[in-house]
């Protein structure tokens, strides 16, 4: 019998389709091994042909835009939004809108071409950490901006166009929809109990055991109870933490565990690609007791059709229970 | 400037990105044109491969399940829920769940294997409309149930797993969060205006003009105000009818209309893969003054990718203004 599983932070339905019950090989998931292959505007050498760089981890005596590098942050060059103008918001007839004031910056992980998370050395991963928290501390000094969403598409079928490992991030001038859910949804969670959800949760998980990934002393991942896709995990930092930030000064500890996911994913999914979001608490109140920030992390192995576009449900043929034991299992 | 407009209905924003501002032939989608391959479970001769028809439209004194049709109605395969068994509900620590009761069949439209719905005479789309209305209506017998999603796949692109052109439906024991969402919205509109916000729009978009596709006596095609996808349109009654019914015994003018704007999308864009999902009223609700049922078609012409996952944002680098006037010109 198929089950309905429901998401307790958004109230998300799922169909676990436990009859379908694929295992991680009868994926046919468009493998995305990197090649060396043509130009690369994100390789060393090239950096004139991207936007000026806004940060970057440099050899000491490098200059900005040029070789010696190991993670460097630039402005998109194709947009989603711009930085400069004003912010005007303006109605039409019953309509909304407002200009498109935010910014869209992309995040170079390594200079290696063939480098992905998962194979790159792990304090390559801790310096990507660290560059999401500065962009985004940087950014919130923007009075216009209320969010920046810190993302990467891993592979063409995620959504990637460029071959070169990145992440990306988006400041918007409004708390997006989704964000606004969770945030709505874990403080009416903690008015009713004075917890905060995500901690509930995590506790739950822990001493049910059967949904953990894996832990270390500081964080957590899960497959969550309600997955939206096959292999769908969450890292949570285990203390209540509102806002993304390293607890005690590294991000060495977060790293491990991104890098170990995506390892296992690697391994069990034939490098499969993926997406992951990091999801935070907005600018204007960053310290609170009911919101606990994480990142999604969701390969991209089904694919979402009109059922999931006209009622915002997913089918998902992966219990997180056998997601779990496969990610444990797995030897990396 | 881009431009970040708001959905009236579900407060869904997306962002116009007028700069990338792409015209039909900027999109390399997957053309679907379909073409005679081996064994198709959907074609005539072959019915005894389906489970057992549940509704045909069949020349007189034919038999179920043999040839003769020019529709069938078929339970799903391998369905996503099932009809059997107990509606149970049941809580696991924090988390809620219900057995996975519902109903998940085929339309197959047409015996021709090479028929799209936008080259089969109107009378067999018709028929395909008649045969949503009979089922929908049947299955909103069954006191487990409380919707029926009826949903098109077009094309591998967009999840048809099956060449042979069909729709689907899914019968759920709750409603779905999107479709609570618009009619929670919708209702709310109402309270503060005693008028149905789609009948409003309907208005506006009327007198505006920029964003109509086609329209004839009873129904209206709109590229919407806040689309998600370059080319998305939607069909609505321009009378206001709160549950998907013929207005006057017919599905004449709706065909008309439906075949219209699939016609066009093929000239467009090269017989794009699509999605269209049919919203209506919930069975509880049937007839009331704030809800207006309506289709909304999605060309599969761009990748959901980790923003949209985090945000439930959509960039959509066409504008509808462009998309409605490239679709109102197009000769089909």
């Amino acid at each position: 019998m198929p089950e309905l599983r429901k998401d307790p932070i958004v109230g998300r339905w799922v169909i676990i389709s436990v009859e379908r019950g694929k295992r991680p090989s009868d994926f046919a998931s468009p493998s995305h091994k990197r090649k060396v292959s043509g130009f690369c505007p994100f390789c060393p050498g090239n950096e004139y042909t991207t936007p000026e760089e806004i940060f970057a981890v440099r050899q000491n005596g490098t200059e900005p835009n040029s070789p010696g590098w190991s993670l460097r942050v630039v402005p998109n060059k194709f947009p989603a939004l711009r930085i400069e103008g004003e912010l005007e918001k303006t109605a039409e007839g019953i309509f909304d809108k407002m200009s498109g004031i935010g910014a869209h910056e992309v995040i170079i992980e390594t200079p290696d071409h063939l480098g992905s998370l998962s194979n790159i050395p792990r304090r390559d991963v801790e310096n990507v950490l660290w560059a999401y928290y500065y962009r985004i501390n940087d950014l919130k000094r923007d009075p216009r901006l209320k969010y920046v969403l810190v993302f990467k598409n891993e592979g063409e079928a995620a959504g990637a166009s460029l071959e070169h490992t990145h992440s990306q991030l988006i400041a918007l001038p409004i708390v997006p929809k989704l964000v606004r859910e969770e945030i709505n949804s874990s403080r009416k969670y903690y008015d009713m109990k004075e917890r905060c959800i995500f901690c509930d949760l995590i506790a739950q998980e822990r001493e049910d055991a059967r949904r953990v990934v894996c832990e270390n002393e500081n964080y957590i991942a899960i497959a969550p109870f309600a997955p939206r896709a096959p292999f769908e995990t969450w890292i949570l930092p285990k203390k209540h933490q509102s806002s993304f930030k390293p607890p005690d000064g590294s991000f060495s500890l977060l790293a491990e565990v991104l890098q170990r996911v995506l390892k296992q994913l690697d391994k069990l999914l034939d490098i499969p690609p993926y997406n992951y979001i990091l999801h935070t608490s907005p600018f204007t109140d960053e310290e609170n007791e009911y919101y606990h920030w994480h990142i999604e992390i969701m390969p991209k192995l089904t694919k979402i059709a009109g059922f999931e576009w006209g009622t915002g449900f997913y089918i998902n043929p992966t219990p997180p229970e056998v997601a779990a034991k496969y990610m444990r299992e797995v030897e990396i």
